[in-house]
C-alpha cells in the first residue's frame, strides 16, 4: 500500500485544487500498487509529522509533495530532518544542478535558490531537472518515503524517473487492472437500469464503478490478482458483452478523450473540421487543439459570439435571426453551413445556446442549446437542455456537440 | 477546527481530480472556520469507518462527500448507518422530491433512484433540490457530521443551504482573514528577493505564502483573530506597500481572473476586443467567455489553426508566412491588425507560438510565442519563450497574452 501526504496551506483554504494527488494515484495504481489514503495538512510541522506518523502506521510506501519550495512558508525539509533525526547539509551536485538551471534560464541566481541545495544528509537526494528543489528519499523501520516538489511537472518528473521505477521493482506477483469503458448520451440511472442484469452477471472479483461527468458517463471494472492475462481476458468479455448492450452509448475506452477520438475518425478518413461557435465561445477548439496532431485535420474556429459575427463572417441571414432568435435550428445551421464553405473543411461544428445566468426566457430558458453538424451528406441539427449553471452548460454544450460528430462521421460511413 | 472526507475509488485510482475539497475547503474558511485536515478513502466500510474516528478525534465538524449515488458500488448510506447505531426508513419528503425531480426532467423513475429515498432514521435530512441523494446529517459526542453526494452542483447547493449557514452560525469570534494579491510576469523567486524586506516586515501574525501556476504568482497574506476591522487594517497597509514596490507586477487581488480584470478595463472604457488565436486554439475565447457577461465587450475569436486561414480570413500575407514563418513578429502582429480591421473592434489580441510536442527547429524551439496586441494607438508585439510542455505553453500563452493586453489598454489610457 502507498499513502499521499499533499502539503500545503493553499489545500486547505481551497486556494488551489490537488490535480497532483490525482496524477500521482492513477501513475501508482499502474504500478501495479494501491493507494490506501491521500492526506492533505497544511504547512505546519505538527500536522505534517502527525500525517507522516499515521501514515507509517498503514502503508509501506508514504509519497510527500509540496513545502520544498524557496521561500518562508516552506518547511518541509526541517520537519524531514527532525523526523529522520538528521540535518541540512549543502549538496555541492545539487548546487551545481541549481547554478546550471538558473544559467540555462539566463537568470540571476538568489541567495534563496542557492539554499535549496541545503539537503537532509541522510536522504537519498533524486535530481530535479525541471526546478530547483530535489526530491527526497528517506527510509525508517522498513518503511520508505519520497518528498517531492509540489509543482506539478516537477512532481511528474522526480515520480518517472525514481519513485515509479522503484515500485516497479518492488510490486511482487500482485498486479490491478482497471477497464475503463466510456459512454455519452445517457445518465448514469438510465444507464444503470439497463446494464442491470450484465453488471449482476459480473464475477465477484470484478468491481463496477460509474463516474459520471458534465455529458459523460464512464463505467470502471477493476480486478486485482496475479494472472494479468487471464484477467484481461476475463474483463475483454465483459466489455465485449456491454458493447452488445448498448452500442449507440459507448463511444471509447480508457483515457481516450471525445475529442481525441473524433479525431481519430476523421484522420482516418482523411477529413478536415471546422467549428463555428457561440455559446462555447472556443472551449470545442481548445478542446481539439490540445489534442497533439490536431493540426493535422482541424483547420480552425469562428467564435462568432456577436451576432454581427454570425452575419459578417458565417454568412447567417439577419432575418433568420431577428425573426427565429440566435438559439434556432435556422441559425445553427447556416453557422454549421458557413463555417464549412468559409473554412473549406469536409466537416463543420456549430453552436448556439443560452448559457446563461442571463439571456432565458419562457421560451428558451438557460440551458437551451442548438447543435448542427454540416458534413458531405447535409446538415444535422439538434437540440439539447441542459440546467442553470454557466460553465456546465459550456462544458456539456461542447461534450455534446463532439458526441453528435462523431454520430454523424460513423452514420455516414 | 473542520475535516473533510471524501470517498471513492475513483480518488485513489485518480481517476477523478478533487475539485469537490478545494471549493469546501474555501467556503468553510469563507465562514470563519479553519479546515485541518482533507481525506480521501475508497469506498470500502472499514476505511470508511477508519477515517470517521480519527476525523472525530480532531474535529468538531467532520463534512463528508460521495457514495450516495445510486449504483451498488455507493456504500456511505450503510456505513452510516451502522456508525450512528440506526437503520434505513423511506422518507417520504425525499421520495416525493425524488418523483417531482424525474418528473420535472421527463424522465421515467426506476428502482435505484426510488431506493435513495431510503435514509438512515437518526439523520436530519437535506433536502437535494438538483438531484436524487439528500443530504444527511447527524450528531454523536458533541460532533457534527454532514454527509453529502459527490456530484459537484448537488453537494455545493447543499453547502450552501445547510452547511455553510449552520456553519457561520457557531463560528462564535473567531475570524480569519485572507488576502491575495495577484501579480504576472514575475517568477516566485525574483518575487522573493524584490520583496524580501517588505516581507521581514510583516507582523508575526500575518502568514504569507507564494502560490504559483503558469504565468502567475499569487500572494496571500493570513491574519486569524477576533477583530476582523483592525485585521483587515494591518493588512491593507500592507498591500498598499506592496504595490508600490511592485506596481508593474500587480494586475489585481481576491479571486478576480486576468480575463475578468481585462474585461472590466474595457467596459469601463466602452471599447471591444477581438482574439486571432493560432496555437491558444481558442483558449483566450474561452476564458473570456466563461465571464459571465462578457459578450458586452467580447465580439469573437478566429481561430487560424491553418496557415489557410491565416490567409484567407486574416488576411497575413503568404509571402510573410514564407519568409518568417508563421511563428513571427510580422505574421502575429498581422494576425492582430486583421482581426482588428475584420470583426471591427477596438482592441485585437493575437497568439502565434510553437506549443509542441512537434513543430520546433533550433532557431525556433518549442515553447517560442509570439504575441501581438493592435490598438486604437498601433500594435505591440512581444516574443516569449515557454517551455517543453504541450499545455502548459498554451495556458501560459493565454495568461501573457491577457496581461500584454491589460497593459497596453493601460497604456493607452
Amino acid at each position: 500500500m502507498v499513502e499521499i501526504i499533499t502539503i500545503g496551506d493553499e489545500l486547505l483554504i481551497g486556494q488551489v485544487v490537488n490535480t497532483n494527488a490525482a496524477w500521482m494515484a492513477e501513475e501508482i495504481n499502474g504500478a501495479g500498487w494501491s493507494v490506501r489514503q491521500i492526506t492533505s495538512v497544511s504547512d505546519n510541522a505538527d500536522e505534517i509529522r502527525r500525517a507522516l506518523d499515521e501514515a507509517s502506521g498503514r502503508a509501506e510506501v508514504i509519497l510527500m509533495t509540496g513545502g520544498l519550495g524557496p521561500t518562508k512558508d516552506d518547511i518541509t525539509k526541517d520537519v524531514l530532518c527532525d523526523y529522520f533525526s538528521t540535518r541540512l547539509v549543502i549538496n555541492n551536485q545539487v548546487l551545481k544542478n541549481i547554478e546550471s538551471f538558473f544559467h540555462r534560464k539566463g537568470f540571476p541566481l538568489t541567495e534563496l535558490n542557492r539554499n535549496q541545495a541545503l539537503v537532509p544528509e541522510s536522504a537519498h537526494v533524486i535530481e530535479n531537472l525541471l526546478g530547483t528543489a530535489p526530491g527526497l528519499a528517506f527510509e525508517k523501520n522498513g518503511k520508505r518515503y519520497v518528498s517531492m516538489p509540489g509543482v506539478p511537472y516537477e512532481m511528474k518528473q522526480i515520480m518517472e524517473v525514481y519513485v515509479l521505477p522503484e515500485l516497479l521493482k518492488s510490486s511482487g506477483d500482485q498486479v490491478i487492472v482497471h477497464k475503463t469503458v466510456l459512454t455519452q448520451g445517457i445518465g448514469e440511472s438510465f444507464l444503470a437500469k439497463i446494464i442491470e442484469e450484465w453488471e449482476e452477471s459480473l464475477a465477484p472479483d470484478i468491481k463496477l464503478a460509474y463516474l459520471p461527468s458534465p455529458g459523460i458517463v464512464r463505467l470502471r471494472l477493476s480486478m486485482r490478482g496475479t494472472d494479468r492475462m487471464m484477467m484481461e481476458k476475463k474483463m475483454a468479455e465483459k466489455v465485449d458483452a456491454l458493447q452488445k448492450l448498448i452500442p449507440a452509448y459507448i463511444w471509447g475506452e480508457g483515457k481516450e478523450t471525445l475529442e481525441e477520438n473524433a479525431g481519430k475518425l476523421l484522420k482516418e478518413k482523411g477529413k478536415t473540421l471546422a467549428t463555428a461557435e457561440s455559446c462555447t465561445g472556443g472551449l470545442i477548439a481548445h478542446r481539439i487543439t490540445a489534442v497533439p496532431g490536431s493540426s493535422g485535420w482541424f483547420t480552425g474556429s469562428i467564435v462568432a459570439y456577436a451576432n454581427r459575427i454570425k452575419t459578417d463572417v458565417l454568412g447567417v441571414s439577419l432575418q433568420d435571426i431577428e425573426s427565429h432568435g440566435a438559439v434556432s435550428r435556422e441559425v445553427v445551421e447556416s453557422m454549421a453551413a458557413g463555417a464549412r464553405n468559409y473554412l473549406k473543411t469536409d466537416y463543420a461544428l456549430a453552436v448556439s445556446g443560452i448559457a446563461g445566468p442571463d439571456g432565458g426566457t419562457d421560451d428558451k430558458p438557460v440551458g437551451t442549446v442548438w447543435i448542427a453538424v454540416a458534413g458531405p451528406q447535409g446538415i444535422k441539427s439538434r437540440k439539447f437542455l441542459f440546467g442553470d449553471e454557466r460553465m456546465r452548460n459550456i462544458q456539456r454544450s461542447s461534450t455534446a456537440a463532439l458526441g453528435m460528430l462523431r454520430e454523424v462521421i460513423l452514420k455516414e460511413e
